[in-house]
């Protein structure tokens, strides 16, 4: 089964404490769409300038992603630039230049609209609600956000966190979103605002899942060589969402944990390389072995009997 | 099999948002032992002040901790005072009154010399050594210590560390101690310092365990009603011993990673009370239950055939 997504396609800057790139391919859709079309086809909606290079578009179709729904507009490519700490939990945003995503509205080309699975990458809530309005009861719909549309965009927000199942945020925005302290009473009351799911994502401490099956809590995979946290939560959603499409679209517990482990074992491999590099190498025997290490490094046994 | 726990025994007064306690019961061998006691028999070395009341003497006895090693010393008892933030992974010391404790040297029992399982809790390494000296080649030395120990006491620290097979410590700790900044790097190089096992403790995060087998990462228990998270640490230590102990001494990958959610589900208990209230109403069943619940909580299948 296809995915739909829209977000970002973006030039970034960034530094590391492990290196430099100036102006290479990222933002939120372009990291999802690299990881999820490792599992199955990706329809990608979203803009760029009329500087974005032709090598990036030609990467992300040669590597399967459908550019059907990629606008091309007069102006400059959305562009980010952020310096990572010796700490790479933080960093510092150097500058955020929307350009021609300033006066974006997503079109969904015709073929899109019955694709049954969607993620509504971090982009204004506002034309998120304008890409459900084009859909047709979509099977699957996940939602990315971040702490400047809560403060900013909070009754779009809601609007939008009516109509999705699947919502990933990180245990700040989950606080900011609810007031609450606890990230588990965040976790309970984000479910009563309309998703089926919620993933509170926790960096390297991995993932916190709230169904209505119950608590899933996923260990990361530990990265000794972390090279670039850029796109980890968009590749992190990429492997959840494509492993879900590749299924067929089964959402039992033991598919929604299986579906955390991949987007946990793709997340990994991004970090341990710099922007979108680790996903261009990945396959999915490559995954399946993250994820039997992921497996490996956080099960045990119940004693027998207990 | 029995344990023979040193460490301190301690009146706290402390603050959190849920509460306030003044001079209770207090001090990481209180801690460890009334965990470890629900798994096996344990025995005391730690030293309390003439105002030390008899009814926290009593409560100990009962719970069934042997205290022919508790010395009593002329003197205030080891009094420490915190607050704890909003956010309870943040809190401030008020006070630090060594009392009795700033000229305790431990004595061990002579029936306590040959004790399999033995707790270096968290007091000067000197000290540690010192009761080193009187064991007789106990089976498993577990450590424990902190920041101030690794920056006043590092020589020393070090020579425990070569005479230790587990050592526990948290994450500042581990980069403190390496001058590391992953974890990761931190654990194989505190590995070579000379313990066999290293459990780097993470809160609310879990615990990341690297032995000879190789890696291990549990998630924490999620804690929706956060009373109190003193003595997290020592009951985790404890729950982690006395499981090893209760199990005869067998140190396969399997045990291990057992005892480490049992050390998990004991602390989860633990700060979801006040003090040590949590501990006094536990028994086995109720932590296997709580066992079970993390098992559940963490657990993911592979696919068949991957």
């Amino acid at each position: 089964m296809s995915l739909l997504v829209v977000g970002s396609v973006a030039l970034d800057t960034v530094e590391t404490p492990a290196g430099k790139r100036d102006s290479a391919l990222g933002g939120s859709a372009s990291y999802f769409s690299l990881a999820a079309v490792r599992y199955c086809p990706v329809h990608l909606v979203a803009v760029v300038g009329s500087d974005f290079p032709g090598q990036n578009r030609d990467l992300l179709a040669k590597e399967g992603v459908d550019l059907t729904g990629l606008q091309t507009a007069d102006g400059p490519t959305f562009r980010w630039g952020g310096v990572y700490h010796e700490d790479m939990n933080r960093r510092d945003t150097l500058f955020t230049e929307l350009g021609v995503f300033e006066t974006f509205h997503p079109e969904l080309p015709e073929s899109y609209r019955e694709l049954p699975y969607v993620l509504l990458a971090n982009i204004d809530p506002e034309l998120q609600l304008e890409v459900l309005e084009q859909t047709r009861s979509p099977r699957l719909v996940a939602l990315d956000t971040m702490n400047f549309w809560i403060s900013s965009k909070l009754d779009a927000l809601h609007r939008v966190l009516e109509k999705v199942h699947l919502f990933f945020l990180n245990d700040e925005e989950a606080k900011q979103l609810t007031g609450k302290t606890n990230v588990l009473t965040a976790a309970r009351e984000i479910l009563r605002m309309g998703p089926r799911m919620v993933v509170i994502k926790r960096g390297e401490h991995g993932a916190l899942t709230l169904t209505e099956h119950g608590w899933f809590s996923l260990t990361a995979f530990p990265v000794e060589s972390l090279q670039d946290p850029t796109g980890a939560g968009d590749s992190f959603a990429g492997g959840m969402l494509g492993y879900l499409a590749s299924r067929g679209g089964r959402l039992d517990d033991g598919e929604l944990r299986r579906a955390v482990a991949h987007g946990t074992a793709v997340a990994s491999h991004t970090v341990e390389h710099f922007g979108v590099d680790g996903l261009l190498e990945l396959d999915r025997a490559k995954i399946d072995a993250r994820v039997r290490e992921v497996w490996d490094l956080s099960r045990f046994e119940l004693e027998e009997g207990a």
